[in-house]
């Protein structure tokens, strides 16, 4: 047990809280000591388990001087009033991506933050993935040459999996462009270095039932020259995993027998039913997964003068000029330490992330141009980027 | 045999018609009657194989009164000449991709063999393939519903094959654009319908030594709305047959122990050397290739509303809905046979495949599209494009 233990209240106990647990669980850096949830039956099991204080609002939770800092997993559109929260208490603060819905509500959150003296990170995000770590590390040496062009692609079965209706509607932050290409705008910035200077793209909302952008394809360039390809369809019939070893995003091994599961899941199921299923996947009604590689979001390549580099989720093959090798990312203890190494960096030791809330606005910028471009036919410029940290 | 079988001239005996040779060999529709090359051993050669007349020069081939048809083999900036010499003489035409390096000279060989009434007919290139043919045939069914997103990807060592001087200049129809893009171009084309209407896309010219455009990158959109996701690079480090089951383009089965053997092949020969090492791979030379599957131009994926379209070397995946299925596309008897079929089709049936001129044409202005996109940053408009026959 680590001596001093981070004490993080955690603002949120649905699906993305339980997609951290197996890392707080494994992690003696950081300890749980509050959380805030409006169900009381998360806060019970909450207790329960970790022996802290259940509140029912935000606000409560960023009053208890025992908390050191906050993770808020609350929905997209609540991440604003959590984060002014938290930086009025004094809290640093580890938010979940999206960082906000809206720009105008990033950039107070970036400043209330800023003000506050606090750290603000925006995670986890798959640009945090041990591969993606290494795979910066690699590019930013130098030792390839440089950075010409990254690929990134992943289709998945995102819109049909339970879904409350907001997260069906663009304007809240439904859809594939605030919770999905955002990982991939992380990972190709992380890649590239965060700069990127214009963006060319295409959205689809193909299904009249779920009535979002369900798919996106993009052109980004960046600062040095780098261009970006990322191409993204939750519309669920070709999965990419299986050009990602068969290992699911979350780093567990994927079955064959699954196929078409989220969509026959969702068969004949009205919205109330589905509002339902989607409370059995929160903390104390849920099961965790089982993950015994790295996290991915599907297939990147990153070429290079002197090599192409394939993120796997056990590490990096290297397609050199001649030879070709590869190159492991430890995978744990805890499946997101690379998150926990961010919070605790922060809390401890006054050091911060690429990852901050600048970052986070700057993908969130990403985002938003996609939508514009695609409505518009045209390219969009960018103007609230900024660079990585290395 | 087949009692009336087509009775072509071939002009130009080298790359191009040696990796046409086995489906020759193999198709008693079609028999070659006479060759023109420049070269005195691939003239030989050829009388040898096929006991027909080996001419000195692509006018006397056109002037021999057995010859029924004219493959057009030579060099991208020949094919003008040689196409208004077959015109003139009245001979049917199926000329290599791209028709043409200039728009100018695309548009005066399309004039030409409508005014002198043959079929000129461009290819062999990819959207031949089998497997294209039957996505194409599954799409415009409309089984499953609309082409919403086309993503087509290959990574290969193009640049580094054995190079004559030329074909590594842009303006001379050298670099991956028009020898290479022009077939991923004609298999969206012919997925997606062929009326594309606008493309934005970078290129990469990444190699001072070999300095030409070696990959790219482009988003084209379609009448009715597809999108199509393209690109290309040609600086062999990951090879993107090892999602195409491990089978090469020409359908042959990779080795792995072959790793960068292009890029080896090339270390320390001078210009010379390798133009001497270009030869060794034209007709009464070089070797042909085993294909035991079909011909593939890399990864494919088509999404419908109902279903996603993965093409592979021996047929397509069908990820449905809630089920996943496979659906083969014969292989063989020659490997080309659906060129030859165009060809017996129209010298025989007087019908004209997807692939005529003025299609040929309209790839033909996506690259130079592109190369104009790269270099303005615009999205580009086409003027030229045409429809798939069916």
């Amino acid at each position: 047990m680590t001596s001093d233990p981070v004490r993080l209240g955690v603002a949120g106990l649905g699906r993305a809280f339980m997609l951290m647990v197996p890392s707080f669980d494994a992690d003696t850096r950081v300890k749980l000591t509050a959380a805030a949830a409006p169900r009381e039956e998360s806060r019970d099991a909450f207790e329960k388990e970790y022996g802290g204080t259940g509140y029912a609002t935000v606000e409560e939770l960023c009053a208890d001087p025992d908390v050191e800092a906050i993770y808020i997993a609350t929905p997209h559109q609540m991440h604003v009033d959590h984060v002014l929260a938290a930086a009025r208490a004094g809290k640093h603060i580890l938010v979940e991506k999206p960082l906000a819905v809206s720009m105008e509500d990033a950039e107070v959150m970036v400043s209330a933050a800023k003000e506050a003296g606090v750290h603000l990170i925006v995670g986890p995000s798959h640009s945090f993935d041990p591969p993606v770590e290494l795979a910066t590390q690699l590019i930013s040496s130098g030792k390839f040459g440089q950075l010409r062009m990254i690929q990134a692609f992943n289709y998945t079965d995102f819109l049909y999996r339970p879904r409350r209706p907001e997260e069906l509607r663009t304007e809240e932050g439904g859809g594939v462009l605030f919770s999905q290409a955002i990982h991939q705008i992380d990972v190709v910035r992380r890649l590239a270095g965060g700069m990127a200077e214009k963006i060319y793209a295409m959205t689809g909302a193909w299904d009249p039932k779920r009535p979002t952008e369900g798919a996106f394809t993009a052109l980004m360039n960046f600062a040095g020259g780098c261009v970006a390809n990322m191409t993204y369809s939750g519309y669920a019939h070709f999965d990419s995993d299986i050009w990602m070893n068969n290992v699911g995003e979350l780093g567990q091994r994927k079955s064959e027998g699954a196929y078409g599961g989220a969509r026959r899941a969702l068969l004949d199921l009205n919205p109330d039913d589905e509002v339902r299923l989607k409370t059995t996947r929160t903390f104390g009604s849920g099961t965790t997964i089982e993950a015994e590689h790295n996290e991915h979001f599907g297939p990147v390549i990153a070429l290079c003068d002197r090599a192409d580099l394939r993120l796997t989720p056990d590490g990096i093959e290297v397609f050199g000029d001649t030879e070709r090798g590869f190159i492991e990312a430890k995978f744990g203890p805890a499946p997101r330490r690379t998150v926990l190494d961010a919070l605790v960096d922060a809390v401890r030791h006054n050091k911060a992330p690429d990852q901050t809330g600048e970052w986070g606005l700057a993908s969130l910028e990403v985002c938003h141009a996609i939508l514009q471009s695609a409505e518009t036919g045209q390219a969009v410029d960018l103007q609230r980027q900024c660079k990585t940290n290395h």
